[in-house]
Order: C-alpha cells, then sequence, then structure tokens
C-alpha cells in the first residue's frame, strides 16, 4: 500500500488538524495496512491497536501532541500515535533491537509523555501532569487513555476517586472494547454493559450540557434546576442509572462510536474545555478491520509473527508455560484442595484448559494482582491450595500482599510465576528479573526456579503437595533452551536437591539457578578448551539455600561463582555470597547477576548477551579471574 | 468500674446471643470501659475501637463467632472482638511483648480468622473464605467490617468488583466514620455523604427487599416490575441515585445507625441469609463515648499512654516525624518545585504544618499508597519535586509503581520514609525492616538512611536540592537515641560520605547505618572493656554504596561488621559483603541484620534485643569472633 498521508514528511499537528473527513479515513487505512503489516513480521500487539486507530486520529486532530499531553494506559495500544508522531520512517524496527518500543517511553520521544507497560497507571500520571499545570498556571490539556480491563485495577480506582475530588481539569477517555486481554470480569463489567445500551440520547446530553455550563448568566440554582428536571426525564425514559463515574465526581458522556471519527471528533471538541475530570465512554472493537483478531481478540492481543492471509502464528506452541498448565491439570485432579487463579491472563498463563476441566475451582479475578493474592490468603487459610499464576513482573503489584496476607500467616499458596528472567522484544518494563529478589526477603517464602519443562513439573508437583507456607515457582517465557532426557528424579522432593550438571576439576565451580544453566553449561565446555577445568552445579531451591549441600560440593576450590537471570541485589548470588562468607568459607564468590534491569526490547537471547550472562561472557570472566592466580 | 457481663467466664456465643437489651447496653459501656482503660495505660488505638463497640455486640448477638468469620479490615477496631471471644482476663498485656497483639492474629486466637494490619484486605480475604465455604458446601456466615477510609484503598475496589460478579454470599459492614486516620478525601467519600443523608426508608427497603427475596413464588418478572415501580418512586421523593455498590453488583442496605445495637441486629438478621454479596451500610461515631477523642478523632486514632481524665498525651512530641516535617517546611519555603504527597496520614507523617502554609503544593489522596506513587510520577515528568511521604510498610503496596511509574524514568520523586526499622507496639505487620531491600533492587534509586535528626535534616536537603532521579530518606518511629552536638557538616553534601562514629584499632570494624549506630558505639565501648580496639563507621549512603570509601577506611582490618535495623536478604550488609568480596578484600565480612522479621510487638529497643542487634549481643558475637583467631 501506498502511504500517502502516513508517509508525509510535514504530519504536523496543524497539517493533522486541517485533514478532510475523507483523509481521515484515508489515513485510518493506511495506519491499519501499516500497524498489519509490521506486527504480522515483528510481532506485537495486534488487536489493541487496530481498535484504537480512528481514535488516535480523532485525538491528534482535535489535540495538538506537542503541547497537550496524551497517556495511554498499558500503552499496548499506542503504535498510531507513534506513527503520527514522527515514527513512521523508523516503525519497521518495532520492537526490535535498538528499535521502537511497543510502548511509550520517554527516552525515545518527547511525545511519549509517560513510560507504561503495566496496567492502570494512567489516570494516575496523567492527574499529576494536570496538578503541575495548574500550578504553574498553564492551559494544555492532559489526556489519558484507558481501557475498560484497566478499570479493574485498583490503581485506576485510587486515581479515579482523586480525580473526582480535586475538579482537575483532564480529560479520561474510556476505551471500552469490553476485553481486557481475556474477556473481562467483574461487577464494573456487567455494569460498563448496561451503560452500553443508551448511546442515542447520550451525545445530545453532551452537547446540551456543555451549552448549559458555558452560559455563565443562567446561575447555578437555574441550571441545577433544569439538570434535575433532566435527569427525572432520563430516568422516565431511559430508567438509566446515572453513572458510577458521576458518582465517583467525574463528569461522564457516552457511549460514543469509537470507529466514527468524525463524531469523535465532535465529542472531543464538546468535553475538552469542561473546567472538571471528563470521562467519555468511548466504544471500540478490538481487532477492528482484521477479521480474524475481530473474532479472535485474545489469540491476537500479543503476537509472534504470523502469516498475514491465514492469521496462522509462525510460532511453535511448546513453553514454559503450556508445561506448567499441563502440568497443574494432572496435579489438580488428584489433589482436590487445588484451587487456581488468573489475573485477567487465563490464556497468557496457559490456564484456559483447566478453567474448562476445573471451573468451579477455577477464579479469574480481573487485572486485580493484589486482589488475587490476598484472596488466595483467605482461600489458604480455609485449607484450599490456591496457585497463583501472574506474570513476574506484574507480580510486583503483590508485593506487600504476598507478605501481609500470606507469608505471615505462613499459608500454603503457591505463586506460578511465568515470565520471569528476559522476556524479549515487550523490553524492561516486562522483565521478570526482580522476583528472586523480592521473593528472597519474605518471611517463609520457598523460591523454586526450574531449569527445563521436565524440572518445572517436579517443581510443581513440589510445591502443591510436598510444601507446606507460601512457595513461588518462577519459569521464563517461551520455550525452554533444552530438555533433559529420561526421568529427572526418582522421588519428586529431589527437584530441591542441587546436582552436578556438568564438568569435573576443581579450578572453579559455576552455581546456577535456572533456565540460564545452559550457558553455564557451554561455559564450560569453552574453559575445558582453554585449559580450565571445573564444575557446573545447578540447583532449583533458590531458598532457603541448601547452604551445606553447596558448601560441601565446592569443598576444596577457591573460585567459586553464581549464574542467575535476576538482579543482583538481593538475588541468587548475592545470599550465596553471604552465606559462604558467614560460614568463612575461604573460597571467593564472583556474582554474575543483571547489574541494570533497563535491558531494551531485544531477542532473551539478545538480553542475556547484553547483561554478560552468556557462555562467552562467562568463561571470558572466569578465565580472567583464574589466570590471574 | 466492676465487669458484671464482660468478666464472666461463660460468654459463649449462645450467652451472646441471649442478653436482654439492658444487658447489651450495660455490656457496651463495660467494653468502652476496659478500652479506654487499657488503652490509656497501654497506647493503642482509641478512636476506632470506641467507634464500633455496639457494631461489635451486635455482630456477635447475631453470628457465632466460633463457626462463622468476621475479618475486621486493618484490625485497629477488634478490641471489643477480642474481649468478647475469650481474651478479657490478658486484656491488660495489650501491646506488650508477649502480650495481645493490637491487630487480629491467627497465632493468637482461633477466632481470629485473617492476620491484618494493613488497609483493604478484608473484602479479598473474607472473599477468599467464602469461596471456600461455598466449596465445601458449607453454610456459615463470612463478614467484612471495613472502614469508609478503607474504602478508598483499590484493593478494596478490586475485591467488590469481583464479589459482586461472583454472587457468592458474604457480607460486607461498611463502617462509616467519615474518617480514615485523618479526614477521608475522594469522591467516594463525597459520594457517602449523600448516602448518609436518606436513612429513614433504607430500613424500609431492606425489609421490603428481604420479603421480596423470600417470596419464589411471586417470579422473577413480578419482583422485577414491583423493584421498577419502587425505584422510581424512590427517585421521584428522595431524588437519590441508586447505589455506587448495586452498580458493582452488591446489594446494598443503609444507612443504619451503628450505636444503636438493637436496630443493628435487626438489620444484620434481615440481610444475612440474602444468597448474594450485601454490602451493610453502617454509621458510627470515631471515639463514641470519650469526649476528646469524639471531637478529635485522628488526635485519638493510634496514641502513646495518656491521662484518661485530661486526654493528655504522656509523650513528648519531638520525633524522626517532626524534624522531617520542620525540614521539609524550610525547604519548600525556598524551593517552589517542591511539592508533598500523603495517603490519608497528613498527621501521622508530620505533614499538617506543611499543608497548611503550602496548600496549593500539598495533596492528600486517601488511603492509596500506588496511585500517590504513580501520580507524584506525573508530577515530576512535569518538572515538580514530589516528596511522597508514606510509611516503610505501607509503603510496600507501591513496590511496582515506585519501580516502573518512577524509577524506570528517573524521575526526581523524594521518597519520604517514615517508620522504617522496628516500630514498637504495632507488632510484625507494621515494622519497616524490609525498605533497604527493596530500595536496593530498584534502579537509578539512592537510599538514605540518616541517624538522627540533624543528619535527617541534612539528607533531606540533600535529596531534595542536590540529588537527581528517586531518592529515599528513611527514618524510624519515635525519638532518636541521642543527638549529634553542633552542626554535622559544612557542606550538606557530606551527609553521604561515610565517617568515623568513635573508635580506634583495627580489631575489628562495625559499619552501621542508621539510628542502631547508637548501638554500634556502645558495642566499641563494651569492647574495648574486653580488650578489643576496633572502628565504627556510620554512615547514611547505603545506594550507591560508597565501596571504595569503606575499604579504604577498613584497609587492613580482617574482621567487618555490618549493622543494620532492617531484614537481611537485600540489605545493606549483604551488598557490603557482596561489594567486598567482588572487590578481592581479604577480610570476612558478617552482617547484623534482622533474619526473622516476625519480631512481635514490644518496645524498639527490646524488639532490637531480640533480633540480636544491640550493643550486648554485637560486642558479644564479635569479641566471639576475634577470640577465635
Amino acid at each position: 500500500m501506498e502511504y500517502k498521508i502516513l508517509g508525509k514528511k510535514n504530519l504536523t499537528p496543524v497539517a493533522l488538524k486541517t485533514l478532510t473527513d475523507e483523509e481521515r479515513t484515508e489515513l485510518c487505512a493506511e495506519l491499519r495496512d501499516k500497524i498489519l503489516n509490521t506486527v504480522s513480521s515483528n510481532g506485537g500487539h495486534l488487536a489493541s491497536n487496530l481498535g484504537v486507530v480512528e481514535l488516535t486520529v480523532a485525538l491528534l486532530s482535535v489535540f495538538d501532541y506537542t503541547k497537550d499531553k496524551i497517556v495511554f494506559d498499558v500503552g499496548h495500544q499506542s503504535y498510531s500515535y507513534k506513527l503520527l508522531t514522527g515514527r513512521f520512517d523508523e516503525f519497521d524496527t518495532l520492537r526490535k533491537k535498538g528499535g521502537i518500543s511497543g510502548f511509550p517511553r520517554i527516552s525515545e520521544s518527547s511525545y511519549d509523555r509517560f513510560d507504561t507497560g503495566h496496567s492502570s497507571t494512567s489516570i494516575s500520571a496523567a492527574l499529576g501532569m494536570a496538578r503541575a499545570r495548574d500550578l504553574r498556571r498553564e492551559d494544555n490539556y492532559i489526556v489519558s487513555v484507558v481501557g475498560d480491563g484497566a478499570l479493574t485495577g485498583g490503581l485506576a480506582y485510587e486515581a479515579i476517586n482523586d480525580a473526582g475530588h480535586s475538579k482537575t481539569r483532564m480529560l479520561i477517555i474510556l476505551n471500552d472494547n469490553e476485553m481486557s486481554i481475556d474477556r473481562n470480569v467483574g461487577g464494573l463489567s456487567r455494569y460498563l454493559s448496561k451503560l452500553r445500551i443508551s448511546s442515542g440520547y447520550i451525545s445530545a446530553k453532551a452537547t446540551t450540557e456543555s451549552f448549559l455550563r458555558k452560559l455563565g448568566f443562567f446561575g447555578r440554582g437555574l441550571i441545577r434546576i433544569i439538570i434535575a428536571i433532566k435527569d427525572f426525564f432520563r430516568f422516565l425514559i431511559y430508567r438509566k442509572k446515572p453513572s458510577i463515574f458521576e458518582d465517583l465526581g467525574l463528569v461522564y458522556y457516552g457511549p460514543v462510536d469509537g470507529h466514527d471519527t468524525k463524531n469523535l471528533i465532535k465529542a472531543l471538541d464538546a468535553v475538552k474545555d469542561i473546567k472538571a475530570p471528563v470521562l467519555l465512554h468511548v466504544l471500540t472493537k478490538k481487532g477492528k478491520g482484521y477479521p480474524h483478531a475481530e473474532q479472535h481478540p485474545s489469540d491476537y492481543h500479543g503476537v509472534g509473527p504470523f502469516d498475514l492471509e491465514t492469521g496462522v502464528s509462525l510460532n511453535t506452541k511448546l513453553s514454559y508455560t503450556t508445561a506448567f498448565a499441563g502440568s497443574l491439570c494432572e496435579i489438580a485432579a488428584k489433589n482436590r484442595n487445588v484451587v487456581a487463579i488468573s489475573a485477567a491472563m487465563t490464556q497468557g498463563t496457559g490456564l484456559e484448559t483447566y478453567s474448562m476441566k476445573f471451573p468451579t475451582r477455577f477464579f479469574d479475578c480481573g487485572i486485580a494482582e493484589e486482589h488475587c493474592v490476598t484472596m488466595a490468603g483467605g482461600l489458604a487459610v480455609s485449607g484450599f491450595i490456591p496457585v497463583v499464576a501472574i506474570y513476574s513482573s506484574f507480580l510486583q503489584r503483590a508485593y506487600d500482599e504476598m507478605i501481609s496476607d500470606v507469608c505471615f500467616m505462613n499459608s500454603h499458596v503457591v505463586f506460578a510465576i511465568d515470565r520471569s528472567g528476559f522476556v524479549g522484544s515487550d523490553g524492561h518494563t516486562h522483565h521478570g528479573l526482580l522476583d528472586i529478589s523480592y521473593l528472597n526477603s519474605m518471611i517463609n517464602m520457598t523460591v523454586l526456579s526450574p531449569r527445563d519443562y521436565k524440572d518445572l513439573r517436579y517443581c510443581l508437583d513440589y510445591a502443591v503437595n510436598r510444601c507446606e507456607g507460601p512457595v513461588a515457582v518462577r519459569y521464563p517465557r517461551g520455550c525452554s533452551p533444552f530438555e533433559s532426557a529420561g526421568p529427572l528424579y526418582t522421588d519428586p522432593e529431589e527437584c530441591i536437591v542441587p546436582h552436578l550438571s556438568c564438568g569435573s576439576g576443581s579450578d572453579y565451580a559455576i552455581i546456577s539457578t535456572g533456565r540460564i544453566c545452559s550457558e553455564a553449561d557451554k561455559a564450560v565446555e569453552l574453559l575445558k578448551e582453554k585449559g580450565f577445568n571445573g564444575i557446573h552445579i545447578n540447583l532449583a531451591l533458590i531458598k532457603p539455600l541448601p547452604v551445606k549441600e553447596l558448601i560441601r560440593m565446592t569443598n576444596g576450590i577457591s573460585h567459586v561463582f553464581t549464574l542467575e537471570e535476576g538482579i543482583q541485589s538481593g538475588g541468587f548470588g548475592e545470599a550465596v555470597t553471604r552465606s559462604f562468607s558467614e560460614d568463612k568459607c575461604s573460597c571467593r564468590v564472583y556474582n554474575f547477576a543483571v547489574k541494570d534491569p533497563v535491558v531494551r526490547a531485544a531477542s532473551p537471547a539478545e538480553q542475556i548477551k547484553e547483561a554478560g550472562l552468556d557462555a562467552e561472557n562467562v568463561a571470558s570472566v572466569i578465565a580472567g579471574a583464574l589466570g590471574g592466580l
């Protein structure tokens, strides 16, 4: 497709404002084409981006992106915005090493106003910006674009509560597509579907109220009477309850059709100058314009490369996630106390089959990680064994709840932590690099970091059926770099014992945990070639650390190196260093770990290399240390 | 006062249910008296406990506490419950070492159903318990008692959203006293005050709807028509909007007078068997029955010992908190970019004076730590310097937001972390023992831990005026054990440099941070008496750790000990151990830090001793290590 409008060099705010209706329609088609072509080749977030094409064009037709601030919640719907704010030429590098991020990044463009990636932050951030503007007596517009899914997050509610009280002028666009990543759950979702029914009336309302507000001389009293009468008639005619958002102090308008650019522009123009926090309810369709994605929006939320014509993914399906999911089904079939909990990620965490097999023992609590964990705490003190499946970086949201509502009571909750370690193209907001560190500091917590699918299955079984108290099993996104042959252990308990992975000799020892163990194996080979003979010990059990066993296995070795896919501070390696030091070991311990967690989008292998955790670097540092003897 | 009813040994659930109205009135008076006498002597939470006396008596008159489960949100209102469920005799030990906790503790009584202490968890926990009950096909009642303040927390909203969707039978008592610790803020608070107006009508509604629901043969259609007509008349007569809680899927009843036991019992009986999540809106008065507390509920939220007659506190007022508050006012007067943010703790964090002096540059965002931090992120990217003043253990709630919405963007947000270290009588849920560990793992974060008031003032000035990027200043609850004489530094920048606190000699070195430095000073004296001569280095700057300087200062010393008031894993000491090891220092480093963060209620000094961080233990361990040379 020729990008007649999108390809223009001078797509300034003024140029965007002065497009004709036909040009806007053409522009939307070009944006969709560009997004589809790029995402089918690079992978990325598809359905959410296709859903907001018209909305983004409308926003940039009304607001000046060089002065006004638009904050996209989560940010996985910002592709159109990026294309329209100076990043068309580099867009082919989307989610590649050194390329355009799949999320807003202030380091990438001054028009990306806030780094996002985690859900439900945009209203808080926008409120902060609006307050800053008011303190400076400036008059630019501040807009938050937030999905109905993100509204299930408590953070969004906290922000609405504060905004409703503050009366600060700002605009919240509720992008209502009836989905988070999976279909939405919760009372709010049910409530929104009631609101959706009465579109016709609302645009009239917007015009009337905007008009009334502008007529200062009518006086507040008169306006109140008019509104009271209007409310009464609204009630009589529509039997529609006033909006929950108005109860919380926002001015509510909507719903409006989110794929009708012309009407959207009208609505934005009507509400933008209201001196209060306004919520404009916009209805969109996830995946709009690409039939495969319209029909199966969950499947096309975050995708790898796929065939544009058939919609078929070019990726294999076997992964740590599927290994976890299969194993959990087997375990739950035998142990009726097992219940599973998801935070709007049934599909992402692999729990679809489980949820169909055990519907009464499955709870999707919405994008509400905190509630998931505390609710699990309630189930656990009642004798059930909740398996809380949440991505590592999102579980950060429930840090306090894990400690206060689970660990302090020593409750048997299993945390199935997917996406631990480097995650690839989503970049630094999505890496699971902090989990070992935060889990290590939690009292009573057992921490397991299996290396491959098989190890994961043993660990999960151990966590559910052998452990008491809170236990975390962390495993990476995607595929295992290797798979051990044959059964690993004769008794599941063995999964917590450190084992010799490869090598012999006493020049050095590497102690690794998790999938990164494959790099350590390779490093041993590389070092052998250089004439250094040492051992590689791998273990899944990070906490409580089997210190005595590790000291026994490294006895007589004076150079010990730890290797992990996580932040150094509070991590596995630091715990080994401290434990060895406390135990008066004479060896020197050096940690290979992540020092700077801002490792940008790239493949996981590239990210491991960038962090210096790859076999080549490990071997080279060890050789350097040994050579210096 | 003679405790005629409360003092009875056989205060069984049946006995409570069969009290006469007069006996209930007498019981309430006895509870108030007991609470007032105990709290005025031991300190504790007063206003909240006085507010729920009648409510607790009513709950225990309707529900059987041996089978039914009542979860108190935060738990600082559970004294009456404790007194009525077998803990009258030990109640004098409230908040003392080895005594009754000021919060529900499952380890203390099987009738305390969930450990609480942090806000907004009770609905989630209760929903988990209700789901467990349903899975087991049991039929006991599950009740959450939650204040209107706690409802400003996003976690409570997430739980309501899930409960409203689930339709699980449970009862949420909204204990509406128009306060959290300070007067409530937010749109919800404004909304609740509208609901409060229409009490008369509502009890009729409860009866009617309860009746309608019981009449199965009426058929859903007919009931719907009746409800529609009723809604219409409600609208006509009261112009009252249907409740926000009903929009979210709860069944709403109220408001009812929370100090009328008889009516409360009626209301509870009317709603308890509804097969849905029900919210009963109860109006109470904080401090009820003690005029001083009724008039100044914020002052009597959490109190130290006070004179019962005059209400005058027996505590001194000078504290780290007041030092912070005074200093911030001075800084803000000079630097107009400073704004301060509180999470419903204006008074607790000492910001009352600030909020009056700089009202436009002060934001109380409600019990909403997450939103506070993300909103601060929005202000910071707009050029302001937000000072977010939150207690250490409550800031755990915003762990993810600190990383994602502040640290990743390297935004200059100052975290003023009060109540770090041991907090005394509130016990383990309130200790600030994790902050060093979690702050150490956060990219771009600077961490300062001043030792006394003066050091705190320098550190705060440095954090606001000299730092770039996120910076945390952590300081303890209460009074400094010492105060340095004269000005500490000639240039504020010196506050980040490690300094020799006392001692000379090279037998050992202690490196300490924060107020615990006074124990190290004493340990040096004790060791001198034993014939060991070493040095004590104190530093405020924990991150980035001035490794080179520390190595230089400990040069030639082979036994180095670190001392901190925080968890070992990921803490200050572990970072020193690792850094020294990486730097190939030949010394052995041993960490004095907290290994088990469940240190129960006691005085901070007792807690420091229990954790082995007191001068005597430090000296004894060091002497042991040196003696073994």
